[in-house]
């Protein structure tokens, strides 16, 4: 956290309950209650944890109001009707602390261009580039050496990181978070091969619409559309390292975890949630409220509340299966061989009665 | 799009065909037949969709010349011998009008060392840096906060978009065209464990070569080569977050999807296709147009126009049949057990024959 | 390598070994035997390439003491105790060559705020930005275009490349080479997501440290904590494209791969090493000098030294198995079906003796 608070400055900013005891450190770390040393602040908000409370040496710890120990010596407790909501409200207000707003204004080593719109209350930073006929919104901010191409929105209050690029013609909504190196409006990955076996670029002339409240993580890539445009839908996070081809449609709060892939034209219907590391074929629809575990391989379409795992994907039940009968596939080849020698066995046998017959 | 045309545009543009009906709104979007909305042009490219023009609300649609319907009031038809050859023509234009070719010279905040060699025609954008030694040809573009490093050469007509990094001593060919957050040369992954675990760094003093005409995604990395070269070969396509290691040596006409992993000294031979996610063990030959399915894991050599999928990779009609089978372990396992239980109810019977016969 | 040397140069440089022979031309490039041109150096560091020795054109070779042959016209060789380490020496030079360090410091274009502290012996390229409080240390490069951001320090001789990010409040350690694109302190991925299925943020407000002579490939990413830190250990090599999540710890020396994901609260014990593209879960432990295949999934805590591959991960020697019977599985389902037949004629052969016996 890099700041130190008193109880006292704790006790304001949860703004309710109980303070008990008196730490003599500030408090300038947040840890668990089995791991926090002097100067952290530890909380109680799962019961099951109660027994980590009397050894617990953070300064200042959140307990439950009817929580039946006491602080020790120089140690303080806070007692709250909800330590979990406390501490919510307190981690809220220290990255308010950590990262400010920036001021408005452009630095003045930025290069916008004259015919840019950049609204009077927004932020652009240090070596930013605002190409012509872009717009920044109010209360926007474009922390450093941030890209935005020509004709490109960036909507109210959202926040584009270091080294974030936004090619032409792009549209993000507002209150989006863009981390650093994210590539939005690149390409989309096009070719006719011709008769000798060289690859033509399809053009690729669409754009990329981000919604509101999208988070998307670092060094995300985002393709503008070969037509019309490739859409992340209002409330979806996507975490770093992940590619969203051309065309590609993402509905609402959806969450996509690190390194996956979707492949052009696939649509991601509302509420869909996909693990790390997991590809998408294209041209497919996943369902509403699917969940697809990672290191999947998804090439059909898929309904609604689908659970899938693995490559190609299967439903999770019978992919759990599969993987415990997968790892017993030795002795499985052993169990048929044995079975194969008792049916040679049991066929000679079957074969020969006449003869055993004759010799009884 | 973000471009308005009239027919008469698209028509002059298209350069051959004849209009029939008038298009109250002009056009600025392509959308498909069935998508389409006033203000779209859409086109009649594959007969299979004939039924959807006489319900389309496009604008502007491209027709056969012998197509037997009629524009709808307020639309036009634009009648022509291959309407999907003139689409083609339409998006390469538009292609050209949304990406101009930036004018010729140098930014005055882009920092550019003395001994450097840019072209009189070449373009070096807004905060780009331009080291000692590095050289870039006529025609070409380093759009905005593109880093080349000492000694670096970029050729002819290359377009490198905004946040690329070359680093030092490589060589990016003609008609190169390199999207943002590329890192070309960066070191290879190379370290000698010594006898106390620690990893010491063997130097990485090869550079990279990419020749012309090869595409490179957004944020993909090509490392530069331990001796040598890493090279990427002509013509060859990229897509996004992919890396290609030290001394890897890519043919011609090449594509290779996202977030594909290829190991350092693996050579892919011409005409290669490698889908997304699939990983690429070191030091293996991939023989010409093989082609590896998405997140396959190949670690052999493999002749020339393989067909591979799964990790490890295996022909492709094998994979198929076995991700089947796969699927049907669970029925698998009880049908060796209904065997193995048969089996020891007929070798009980068989083995017991004399006491049977006994009891007869 | 760029750079002309002079059979002299290299025996200065080498410092021991015997000259044998003239070499016309002098060497700008390092080949193996048998792929050296004239210009090349190449050396005999295996005694099994012996037989590639007579016909290398390379102008010199690198040879052992007592090696019988003799160089040919307008060839050098140097007869040396050790050729490999004499090729270790030589590269590490032509590497200090090729990569001096640059003069201390500030480029005039860089953004430094007042109260951030660059050493005088530090390097602070061309466009970077430095914002408030950040540390710079003694010797240590920013090369070009880098963000460091507020309140994080770089330590002592650490390198930072072209385009690399550092949030807020982050600490790199020394000798530290961070390739370009590295994202250092991006917010974690983390939302709890409320009853309407809106994923609300939970701030991230811990950092990130790595630890002294890590080095992290161009455009990894590594995100800071939710509380506390997420932590790269000494010594710790990554390849690139990795992606390290928040409050992942990894120990000292180990080695990952490229596309690697390790997900948050992952704990990685000194030593271990991860093939590409493999993928953790959350919250487990991998124990010390563990391996983990190329595209494993590893979805549970490891015991030190332990060899794992596949997804989701077996022992290593299971997984082998494993995947050469995978292949064999539409046999085995050939076979089952032959047993079931067989079983089919046995049961109905012993199910009918009474008849049989009567027809006796």
């Amino acid at each position: 956290m890099l700041i130190a608070y008193s109880v006292e400055d704790i006790h304001r900013l949860v703004g309710e309950g109980r303070v008990e005891g008196t730490a003599v450190k500030p408090v300038s770390s947040i840890a668990a209650l089995s791991k926090a040393k002097p100067g952290d602040l530890a909380f109680l908000g799962n019961l099951k944890y109660k027994a980590d409370v009397p050894g617990c040496r953070a300064s200042v710890i959140l307990v439950p109001e009817d929580y039946d120990g006491h602080p020790t010596e120089g140690q303080a407790f806070i007692r709250l009707p909800k330590p979990s909501h406390a501490l919510a409200r307190i981690c809220r207000e220290v990255e308010r602390m950590l990262w400010p707003k920036p001021e408005p204004g452009i630095h003045p080593s930025a290069v916008v261009q004259p015919d840019a719109q950049v609204d009077a209350t927004a932020h652009v930073g240090p070596l930013c580039v605002v190409e012509a006929g872009a717009q920044v919104g109010p209360g926007a901010v474009l922390q450093a050496q941030v890209y935005l191409g020509r004709g490109s929105r960036v909507g109210q209050d959202s926040w584009l990181m270091p080294q974030v690029t936004v090619m032409e013609y792009c549209v993000i909504g507002r209150r989006v978070r863009l981390l650093s190196g994210v590539v939005i409006g690149g390409d989309g990955f096009g070719y006719d091969t011709n008769s000798q076996g060289v690859h033509e670029k399809v053009p690729q002339i669409g754009r990329v619409i981000i919604e509101d409240d999208v988070e998307l993580g670092a060094n995300v890539t985002v393709d503008r559309a070969r037509f019309n445009e490739t859409r992340v839908g209002e409330g979806t996070k996507v975490d770093n390292l992940t590619q969203i081809a051309h065309n590609v449609v993402i509905g609402k709060n959806c969450l996509v975890a690190a390194l996956v892939g979707l492949s052009g034209s696939t649509t991601l219907e509302d509420s869909v949630i996909i693990g790390g590391q997991a590809g998408l074929a294209g041209h497919i629809r996943i369902g509403k409220g699917s969940q697809i575990g990672g290191q999947s391989g998804v090439i059909h379409d898929l309904p609604p509340e689908s659970r899938v795992r693995d490559s190609p994907s299967m439903p999770y039940l019978v992919a759990q299966k599969v993987h415990i009968l997968k790892s017993r596939l030795p002795e499985l080849f052993k169990r048929v061989a044995t079975l194969e020698e008792t049916a040679a066995q049991l066929g000679a046998a079957e074969a020969t009665p006449p003869r055993r017959k004759k010799g009884e």
